[in-house]
């Protein structure tokens, strides 16, 4: 796989921290819906339905659930690199096969992403989690910082390095 | 990887013929730039500058040429699967390391595809070669092919199988 370009500042939002987890059990958290679905989004929302099939081309889908009890409309990606333990990039811009989306704008999100997932072991057994999220536009990546994109995926981060440090 | 879905007849243009040639040397026309700039556009255009680096986000780039001398905005894109010999998908919707491009308008053809190439061994040596070229809309599908998608992609694809039919 190429190497990750640098992060462009005017189109990427990025999280990265180091976390006390080895990589494999994030990645099991990202990669099994049984278990994505207990940290994926920040509670009380809720995701309810998973669906995943670990391939580039394979589908990435979820539904969420607001604290009402309202099903949200399916939000549908696929994977585009997939390196077990490693590497996981996943996109809304195509659905499974790299079938094209309709325009942004009929996306309940309202903008394209790529989601660039690496994982990187450190000394002593914890990880570098680093999150780097691609936009269209200047004006796509303010939107989703001011949706509170640090402080969501902040907050699932928190949930997941929960999950996954609690007795198999 | 995954199976290909069915093709979409409101979304995607389609070329599939049998050649006279090994998937190998269809595969070579494709990956290798000292090749593609020899076939890759219908004559009297000619393709003038080419970069290849064959792995997901990994750019491919092209500078084409009229027959009055003038170079045309570069196409840059990035592939999305590498299956050496059998298949090649890449698209026009992100450049190297998956960073995504903005608005299809801005791009001089006017809309994003994604094109996803099998080469499949027939017996007696020959193969079938299937293009796929996937759209975001049906207007951007009706305007590929008003294009001339099928004439366009048929002469290229004979150009291709005189070049690697030459002895090498």
């Amino acid at each position: 796989m190429s190497i990750n370009p640098e992060l462009d500042p005017e189109l990427d939002l990025e999280l990265q921290r180091d976390v006390n987890l080895p990589a494999e059990a994030l990645w099991r958290g990202w990669t099994e819906p049984a278990l994505l679905v207990q940290w994926f989004c920040p509670r009380p929302w809720k995701v309810v339905e998973c669906d995943i099939d670990l391939t580039p081309g394979g589908i990435f889908r979820t539904v969420m659930q607001s604290p009402e009890g309202d099903n949200m409309p399916e939000g549908i990606g696929t994977y585009l690199v997939v390196e077990p333990g490693r590497r996981l990039v996943w996109t809304n811009m195509m659905g499974p096969g790299f079938q094209l989306k309709p325009e942004p704008a009929e996306l309940h999100l309202g903008f394209f992403f790529v989601v660039d997932l690496t994982f990187e072991p450190l000394p002593g057994g914890g990880t570098r989690y680093r999150a780097v999220c691609r936009h269209q536009t200047a004006a796509a990546r303010e939107a989703h910082e001011k949706m509170g994109f640090h402080q969501g995926w902040g907050i699932a981060l928190d949930q997941l390095v929960e999950l996954m440090a609690l007795p198999a």
